[in-house]
Order: structure tokens, then C-alpha cells, then sequence
């Protein structure tokens, strides 16, 4: 930790926007999370081990011998035209008819938050976001200095009524709002899904007041039960720019994500990926591209879906059986996560270091907020552990739940020193 | 082209950064010096047909059989420390000596530029860069709506006292100078290589001005004499900021770069990172690792040193012995370009749909200057065609230049019209 009280000598030169720029505290505590004896809830990492590593493995060493010049070669900031194909048929199966023409492949759909927020956000722009909403997206928005405004969620997602309060107030307030931001399937951190009769609302709601939105779907087509929503592109290719990747579907190792954006956005966030990164790996994409064409890819998901759900079964049996009253949580149709609410006067960021010292990780609710929210929160994480690491995860947590509320009991509530800096662990944490 | 002309329905909602990023006409242009009779003397792209791709291809599928879990994986911010090692080893031939700790890998060298300007520059910054630059670096320091002011090179690169008078100026100015970007080694598009003498001056001058210099060396060990120079990051390490990569030494397609900064700096540079793409790709750093783990990468430097020498040969004789009189161009000892000046009353930009329609391409000057310099200059790259399909690439190009030289003659001095965007073909551009 010496770096952090070392005086940084570079400390006048900075650009405003990299004065908040500070590592958190609580990543060296994540740190510890990585060690094997400590089942981790904590990252949201895909069990890729569940890929055929032996088909991929010679599907890449095939690709890299046919055709390693192009492979090998800079791409196209836009993207490799195939590939952007192959998206659209992806898209598809969420009732998205979108042109090749108006996707931009990403390095994940991280990549295509930050051009989206380069392009449309100046210091101190309102974009409205979910509460509580994906904390890589905050971050990204507060790189850029927008001011994030929460709109509440319930156990069906973001609530119509709560955003329309939220425009009508900010417009009486003079701001401008750039964009809404939002997970509506299997939500991160939520694990809640935003049903069609509010999805038609919420688009309509946006048209008459001219926001757009960003949707945001890693998790679309990681559903258990029966067929894909229709997402919100679907029915309104104007105002809603689609952000998608395969990191949940195939492997993030490759960082391929995309927009499908109206044309003229589109033209600007290549424009933008090309300063930031000159272009996207060919490799990569290649890779990528491959794997839809000659692979199994469909047959792939429902096998990871099969898993996944078998362990949200797990965590969900074992939340149940185990956790004390007073603790409630969502109950997640598809993708990674179940958001828990701790007994009153419980703080998660507070507890987590003792959560740790018994061996299991978690990340508390207050990171994914930008307004100091979500202290009795924390999301837990069921994609990577087999179902046998979450029941134990899940019996430490409860335990350790328990002794939060006979110290509150006895003590009163605790109070946490607040921190400043972002309160999550890196991608990097298991 | 309609999407020029369309209006943009979202044209009230960009950000003020955003306003000048539109699609350059000349791009258009440019997509036709893609078809195969059109010799292109234009972009960047390295020779990696030359790699042995029946081996990496082996290599690569390998990789992913054995390591799969890993290598399909998210990776942390900073990047793979065993990477970051070997990155070490590779700068220490240039006589840098850093510890993995201050390196962070980066989406080509592309990316550590975006992420220096995000930390360091708030809009109306001076940057300081060589006279001409890399466009990619003058087309980031755009986006963060940075003035670049350009410093004189001569055949030896940057000049010393022209950095001290420019220096002075500004200071007198009252203006905040950010940093001075220069490529010191084979420059792009330059061709030309500061000797140790004004290394050594430049970096004084740095010092005393209290001005941190970002030195981009992609081309350093691609040199066609002797050793490599030693790096200007070897003789300070706290104020100089090294870039490297791996896109011309062994392939672009992976997207791996590097930069080497003082401790403090690289922590905000992961934070920006993480940011901005949440990691780099995994695969694609193990496939470098890998490479320059198991691989003969230093045998494969020098055979694509002599590749690159017999094709700089081959552009030098033939300009020589074809361009017109009062023609004159850099004789670079490395790296991929000779930098063309055109007789007195020429335009490069105004003879390039000319050149394209004799089947040769090339860039035009005016985009490597922020501020409107360069119409009598010219790029070529003899890094990616042939050495016969370089001489019969001059052949044209003489004779194009020929004909501007009889027009001049006869009609007097050609004014082009001034167009708007980046003037520069996208890094697909062959």
C-alpha cells in the first residue's frame, strides 16, 4: 500500500477529470479474496473451463495457419464486416433487426460505454441509471464527470413511474439529460428483468421526453427458463443504442462486445474508437467469427445456461435454508447475480473484511451507486463456483450475517469509516 | 458518401468534444487505394506474411488447449505480470531498465496515448510534437481538445533550440505545457532518428522547463545498422514515459502494447484503463508472452530488419533515380517511412486523386501537422509491398509528379480546395 502515501509527484499536472482517479482501499481486501481458501461470490467471471478447450484450441491454430496474414493484421476501426454480420444474427434472437452497417465491434461492451460517454457526455451532463446499476458503466460516467442520477428498481426492474418523476423534476431543474442507462434483462447487480408491459413504457416515456436510451444485455440470452426477451432495440431502432458481447456467451478472453447504434452515432464512435485504440484485435475477432461460423455456438449457451442455473438454484436453496430473518434477495431468471439486503442496521462494506477473514467474498452494495447508497447490500455472484463452493459460500455468509446482528444487538449499528475511491474489485477478481 | 449529407438527428445531443469528429472525404479515396492494381505506398501496415505461421498457428492452438481457462478469461487492468516481465526484458535492449510493476499493457500503443491525454490534458493544454507527427497521437490529443503545438525536426530530428525558443514562447505566453510527444527513433512519418547528442539536450531541456516527454518507440529495434539507440527513457526515468509495442516486431493483429511510467502515473493509467475497457484481451496477451517465451523473436526481428532494408533500398534507389528535380526526401535508417517534399508550388493533398487514378497511393502531409502545415509533403511506406512493387510504385509516382510539375509550369500554382476531417487513411488502408 506505500503507493498510496507516497506523495505523487506528478500531482499538479493531472487533468481535472483524473483528480478523483484514486485506488480504492477495499481492492487490496479484494485482493485477499483470490486466495483458494476463500470462496469468492464476489467477481463476475463466465466458467469459460466449461468450453470445449480442445475444439477451440484447434479451431485458433487452423484459423492462425489458412489465414494468420489477415489474422494477424491491423482491422478496420469499425470492425471486421463478417463478424458484424454474425452479430446481427445474434441479435436476432432478441427480435433485433439492426444492419451490419451500424455496428461497431468493441473491447467489450466497456469499450462502447466509453465512446458512447466520450461522444455524448460534456462535465456535468445528467445521465440517469438504474438503482443500483453496473459498476463499470458508474465508473466510466464518472470519468467523464457526468452527473449520474439513480432511478428506483424493483423486483421487476426500473420503475416507469419513478423515471418519469425523475425527468419531469430534473426538467424543472434546467439539466440536461443525455442518456438513460440501462440492464433490463437479468440485471447487474439486480438479477431482475424488466417485464414487456413495462418495457413498451419506459421506451415510450424516453421518446416523449427525448432521451435516449443504452441497453445494455450481456446477459440476454443466459435465461433458464423458455426464449429470449425482446429487447428494447426491437422496437425502437431510433432511441436505443444496443450494446451486446460475447464474453458471457462465448469467452471474455477475447474482449469482443459491439454497439448497434443509429447510423450517424454509429459514424461518431468509430471515429472514437479509432483515437482510442486505432483498431479492435483482428485476432480476436477472427477468433471470434470462427467460432460462430463453425462452432456449436447455440448448443454451447444452453449448456451454460443448464449450469448457471443449477448453481443460481444453489445459492437461491441455500440463501433460503440458511440466512437469518430480515435478510431478503432477488430471485434471478438467467445471467450472474442475486442482490441481497441485509437486516437494518447491518452495513455490507463494514462487514466485508470480516466476511473475508471467514473465507467468503462478496462485493457490498455501495459501489454500485453513485450516491453513497446501498450500504446494507451486497451482490453475490453465482456464475464462476460449483454449486457445492456456493452452499459453503453461503453457510459462511450466513454465519457471519448472524454475528453482524448479535453485534448489533449488543452494541448498536455500526458505522463504518467511509472511503473514498471505487469500492469494487478489478476484473481480475474471482 | 449520403451520410454526409444526411442531416444527423442526434446532432444536438453530442458532446463538445464530439463536434469536430466527422468522417474526412478523403477517406473515400483512400478505399479505393485498397484494390489490388493500385500500388499503396500509404499505410503502415508490417509485412506479417513473413511470420512463420505454421508454427504460431501451432503455438496459438496449444496455448489455448493447455491454458485455456486462463487465456479465455478477463485479465486484470495492468495486464499479465509475467508479460509485463518479458516486456521488461524486450525495453532493456534499448537500455531501459523498469520494474513489470510501472508497466501496464496496453490495446497497442494506440491505447496508452488515449490514456495519457485522459489523465494529463483538460481541453485548451499545450502538447508539444515533432514537425510532422504521427497522426494517430495528433488525432487523440484532438479528441481531448488539446493544442498541439509543433516543434521544427531536421534531418536529425527534433531541434534542440527550436524546443527551447517554443518553450520560452509559450512560457511567456502564460501557457500550461502538458508534454512533449516525440518519436525519437525511425519518427513516423519523418524517417529520421535523433542522434545521442541531442538526446541528451532534449531531455535537459525537458528537465529544466519541468516538461515530461512520452516517447513512442514502436520502430526502435527495426533499425537496418548496428545496434539499437539507446531509449530516451534510459537516461530519465521520472520524466520520461516510454511506449512501446509489439505490432511491428511481431504482429498488429493482437493489439499489444506497452507503456513504462513513474509509479504514480501508471496507477492512474490502470484506473483510465479499466475505465476504458475494463482489460485488455487475455488470448492476446499469452499469445505474445508465449511467443517471446518459446519462440526465436529475436532471429524473427532481425529477418524482418532485413526484409524492411531491402524494400527501403529499393524505394531510396528508385526515388533517386526517377523523382524530378527538386524533389527531396529523409533517407531513413529504420523503421517504415521516407518523408517527400515536393518542388515549390505542389500539393500533395490537391495530387493524391491524381496519383490514385496512375494506381499508387500514398499519404499527403497535411495530416500529420495540427495546424495546416505539410501540402508540399508526402509519406511512403515501403514497409508492406514488395521491392518490385515498390519501384513500379515510384515509377508512377514520378511520373504523377511530373505532370503536377508541367501544370504548375503552365497554369501556375494549383490551389486545392480545403477540406474538413482527418485527412489520414484508417488503419486498414494497405
Amino acid at each position: 500500500m506505500h503507493q498510496h502515501t507516497r506523495t505523487d509527484p506528478y500531482a499538479d499536472r493531472y487533468a481535472a477529470r483524473a483528480a478523483g482517479m484514486v485506488p480504492s482501499e477495499i481492492r487490496a481486501l479484494f485482493a485477499v479474496a483470490n486466495r483458494p481458501e476463500v470462496v469468492s461470490l464476489a467477481g463476475g467471471m463466465p466458467y469459460v473451463a466449461a468450453l470445449p478447450l480442445d475444439i477451440v484450441g484447434e479451431m485458433l491454430g487452423e484459423l492462425t495457419q489458412r489465414r494468420g496474414a489477415q489474422a494477424l493484421q491491423y482491422a478496420s476501426a469499425q470492425g471486421d464486416p463478417e463478424l458484424r454480420a454474425r452479430i446481427c444474427e445474434v441479435m436476432a434472437l432478441e427480435g433485433v433487426h439492426g444492419s451490419p452497417e451500424d455496428v461497431i465491434v468493441t473491447v467489450g461492451s466497456q469499450q462502447a460505454l466509453d465512446l458512447l460517454t466520450r461522444i455524448f457526455v460534456d462535465p456535468g451532463d445528467v445521465v440517469l441509471a438504474e438503482a443500483p446499476s453496473y459498476v463499470g458503466a458508474l465508473g466510466t460516467f464518472a470519468m467523464y464527470q457526468a452527473d449520474v442520477v439513480h432511478v428506483a428498481m424493483d423486483d421487476e426492474g426500473l420503475i416507469p413511474q419513478a423515471l418519469r418523476e425523475t425527468l419531469d423534476r430534473l426538467g424543472r431543474e434546467g439539466r440536461r439529460v443525455k442518456f438513460l442507462y440501462t440492464i433490463p434483462t437479468f440485471q447487474n447487480p439486480g438479477g431482475v428483468t424488466l417485464p414487456a408491459s413495462r418495457r413498451a413504457e419506459i421506451l415510450e416515456i424516453c421518446a416523449s421526453y427525448g432521451v435516449l436510451v443504452i441497453e445494455d444485455n450481456p446477459y440476454g440470452l443466459l435465461g433458464f427458463d423458455g426464449e429470449p426477451m425482446r429487447a428494447l432495440r426491437a422496437d425502437d431502432p431510433d432511441h436505443v443504442i444496443y450494446l451486446g458481447s460475447f464474453s458471457k456467451t462465448f469467452a471474455p478472453g477475447f474482449r469482443v462486445g459491439w454497439a448497434l447504434a443509429p447510423h450517424a452515432v454509429r459514424a461518431k464512435l468509430v471515429l472514437a474508437a479509432e483515437s482510442a485504440i486505432l483498431s479492435h484485435s483482428s485476432f480476436s475477432q477472427f477468433a471470434v467469427r470462427e467460432y460462430l461460423t463453425t462452432q456449436p455456438w447455440k448448443q454451447q449457451i444452453k449448456s451454460f445456461r443448464e449450469m448457471y442455473r443449477e448453481r443460481r438454484d444453489a445459492m437461491l436453496e441455500s440463501l433460503e435454508a440458511l440466512m437469518p430473518e430480515g435478510t431478503t434477495w432477488t430471485r434471478p431468471a438467467g445471467g450472474f447475480f442475486v442482490w441481497v439486503t441485509l437486516p437494518e442496521g447491518l452495513n455490507a462494506k463494514a462487514m466485508a473484511p470480516r466476511a473475508i477473514a471467514e473465507r467468503v467474498a462478496y462485493v457490498p452494495g455501495t459501489g454500485f451507486y453513485a450516491d453513497g447508497q446501498g450500504r446494507r447490500n451486497m451482490r453475490l455472484s453465482f456464475c464462476f463456483p460449483e454449486p457445492d463452493r456456493i452452499r459453503e459460500g453461503i453457510r459462511r455468509l450466513a454465519a457471519v450475517v448472524e454475528r453482524e446482528i448479535d453485534l448489533r444487538d449488543t452494541f448498536g449499528t455500526a458505522h463504518a469509516p467511509e472511503r473514498t475511491g471505487m469500492d469494487t474489485p478489478g476484473p481480475d477478481t474471482a
